[in-house]
């Protein structure tokens, strides 16, 4: 009971529960992506501040705080298709978004091979992971396509898996880096130098 | 003993037990390319159509084969980057001798992905390989730099980890043909279209 909240408790109540799921999504978050994968329960509910109750009663379990986490994560990345769009050109939007979608997978590789080590990778969980992913970047390619920003070999699915794969290069992100700008480039005519 | 051959016999068996030699590590490559990997010493006696004690004689064992194949395809790709470099241009050199590389790479996977679960992904062996292949790719991009066919913001490193990258795409070959087209295309100016 709060006393200083004096009109019907409950919506209340519900944000205080809404913010430490998102507080604990964002410490397990920020753990994977510092760590070397072997986070415990323990350490998110220290890092996002509450109590191992709050952590189990928010998640039964670290399966179930993974799945929450990669589901996030694509929901974040779907999110963001639909506000490129709105950008300053179809090309620059699809490159934007692209290189969200790099860092997203970039960040979440280990979260993805920590819930694979804990579930299945014919999961549907990830299929329709990725089909969400793909419905959301087809706007963007078809417009990038109408404006002519961009070559009509490769299809989204082989856009992806090509960023994907230049993801997955062992090295650092500098190291990295370039290689993504070389095969942006070659997808996108605007580009072009 | 061979009555068919009258003088100094020690050259021809040296010559035969080459050819032995060759044919079985031509059928292993056949075996290993063709098949899901899981292929056995006998079945690739048979298919080089020697004797399993011949096979022994030449490997002592399946990791010793391994070894020998992965060898011989190292040697492949190096030879291939002198014979490339009397090509049509330095550009074309560069892109034709990375095709071969890249399909020396999606050929040699199963093997290489026999030889890790039978020796050490720290194994000088594979690092000694990659040395080589750099070593015999180097020339060849330098040339292409000066003759300014290539862009170079890429490392010989980074361009071969983005070729082994594309190689490592889950699908088929054709599906990952054009991604491999557009990459390279990035790469070299010339053929920008």
């Amino acid at each position: 009971m709060d006393a200083s909240m004096p009109h019907d408790p409950a919506p209340s109540r519900r944000a205080d529960a809404e913010r430490n799921r998102d507080r604990i999504l964002a410490a397990a978050r920020a753990a994977f992506a510092a760590g070397d994968g072997d986070v415990s329960m323990a350490q998110i509910a220290r890092r996002a501040g509450v109590g191992q109750a709050t952590l189990y009663r928010n998640f039964a379990g670290r399966r179930e705080l993974l799945e929450a986490l990669y589901m996030s994560e694509i929901e974040a990345v779907c999110a963001a298709a639909a506000e490129m769009s709105h950008g300053e050109g179809a090309g620059a939007a699809l490159e934007a978004w692209l290189r969200r979608f790099y860092s997203y997978f970039t960040d979440k590789l280990p979260i993805a091979t920590e819930l694979l080590a804990n579930s299945d990778a014919d999961d549907p969980m990830f299929s329709s992971g990725y089909a969400q992913v793909v419905a959301a970047g087809r706007p963007l390619l078809a417009a990038a396509l109408e404006s002519g920003d961009v070559r009509s070999d490769l299809t989204l699915e082989q856009i992806l898996d090509m960023v994907v794969a230049v993801a997955k290069i062992p090295g650092t992100p500098d190291y990295r880096a370039p290689i993504l700008q070389t095969t942006l480039r070659a997808l996108l005519r605007s580009t072009d130098s």
